[in-house]
């Protein structure tokens, strides 16, 4: 099994096993079963902010923070590019070779092309192989926009979100609904104007969570990743969260939620499989699609009809 | 039954529609499903693009060249804005005052924030409510990043992505998921400079597509929105997707595929649901959140247990 030889230290196993969680589900679920066991010592760190906000800089520079200090660290890049564009697959794997002497990190990157909740899966799958390999943090880089994403990011034990300053007020808005599950605020690219508007907004919000739902305001923090400023200190804030959490049971609500979402993507993933399964064997003489098209029978009357027969 | 009130020309009655399907879904069903025969009439748009990319001025351009050309337009914005910040809304009100004379227009706006898969639904049940209504094109307006965007736009019948210049790379990177669903592309704000960077862009990523799967180029407009610049060609190049598609069958397979997704989505949100039903009766005791916790049962086995339970 490879989860054995996983677990005896085999790093090509892990790979391996990674790759067939992206491609085939279900051919990893019992590998995937054995490895759990094993799991639950990590530490889960979501990285989430727009493109452009330098994610990929800042996770390299908090990959070496961590390492000095005797950390070892799994990687999950979710990388949302296309096979027609090489970017940051190239970004990747500059870094990858950065870090390739080192035993102590791996990283590994998934494409976020897959089905509807399969992203979200096949992180948890990533995440798990890469605890269960003994990784003390596991840093899951994300562009935080999709609802996948935000499950992802909202899940991790401690949320970090990166902004950054100058890119308008739209995109700000945009991230609106992931700050409000931030852990920990980082400005990136502190050095180029428009970061003292960007650390005003944010005091802005935090005031109005604070009044509207008795939520602590969280760290903010500066940093310039390329020249590793304020890189320390976020290193620092994502080990007092992990301190002060487990301290507060903060922690264990955190991993119920990140374990029940485990389930629910699982489920998720199998019931959509599953619709198609159904719609396709009730549409196999194509009556089905020619009444959706001629009005005759509604969304909602074959979708009834579908989940009767899965109950 | 408001669905009557509806066809009969109602609008308060299709607004009321409108926001029952935002919040309850169950509400609203046997109303759609009274709908849904008198749909199929409009052309579906999707516009989609990055902030910043100045898809609301498109938008409100488009309406107005649609409206010289006597067509009456609905118009889905999908919001990302959360409650704690104002801009968005703020913006769709101003374009709703400026259109709230025409009965001709209609415009509703659509929060992000709800559950995975739920906002695929409510724009499916916007779009079934403005088409009954009528509307001869029905825009929806998304950010491209998520895969409910992506999964909304590409069920559209024409698909209009908008980029702009100076962004930067990622941010081009990012949208490549949904460049290859693009039946027409906009280089939006092309009196900036970098314009031809991003036009020279796409003729490489439209080589490549070509070249890797006999895909058709696509027509490339450029528009400067605030000055009316180019909408006149992109109002002309929707109309002529439409000709083409429904003259070559390309429509039908479109309509098909969003039909199907329609049913797809009430599938998995019913799903969904019927998950969280299932886990808390099943965890009524916090027997299995332990199990998962202390790592006796997996994640995986949970999930097993309860989808055979609703089989």
């Amino acid at each position: 099994m490879l989860a054995d030889r996983l677990l005896a230290g085999d790093i090509r196993a892990a790979a391996r096993l990674m790759r067939m969680a992206d491609d085939r589900e279900d051919a990893v679920r019992e590998e995937l079963k054995a490895l759990y066991p094993h799991t639950g010592k990590a530490h889960i760190v979501g990285v989430t902010g727009n493109p452009g906000a330098g994610k990929s800089t800042l996770v390299d520079m908090l990959i070496r923070k961590l390492r000095d200090r005797g950390q070892t660290v799994g990687v999950v890049a979710i990388d949302p590019s296309s096979p027609f564009t090489g970017g940051a697959i190239l970004g990747d794997r500059i870094r990858m070779q950065r870090h390739s002497e080192d035993p102590g990190v791996f990283i590994r990157s998934l494409a976020t092309r897959g089905h509807l909740g399969g992203l979200t899966r096949s992180t948890n799958d990533v995440v798990t192989i890469l605890d269960a390999m003994g990784f003390d943090t596991i840093l899951i880089e994300t562009v935080g926009v999709g609802q996948d994403e935000v499950d992802v990011v909202k899940t991790a034990h401690t949320a970090v979100v990166v902004l950054v300053p100058g890119l308008g007020d739209e995109i700000q808005i945009m991230k609106a609904g992931i700050l409000e599950i931030a852990d920990i605020f980082v400005v990136n690219k502190a050095d180029r104007g428009g970061a003292e508007r960007v650390l005003a907004e944010l005091q802005t919000l935090q005031d109005l969570m604070t009044q509207a739902s008795n939520r602590t305001p969280v760290p903010v923090l500066k940093t310039v990743a390329p020249t590793n400023t304020g890189i320390e200190e976020l290193a620092q804030a994502i080990l007092s969260h992990r301190e002060t959490t487990r301290a507060s049971g903060g922690f264990a609500t955190r991993e119920q939620a990140r374990l029940r979402e485990m389930v629910a993507s699982i489920v998720r993933e199998a019931s959509t499989a599953r619709f198609a399964r159904e719609f396709a064997l009730a549409d196999r003489d194509h009556r089905l699609t020619a009444a959706l098209l001629d009005r005759s029978l509604s969304p909602w009357q074959v979708a009834e009809e579908l989940l009767s027969q899965g109950k």
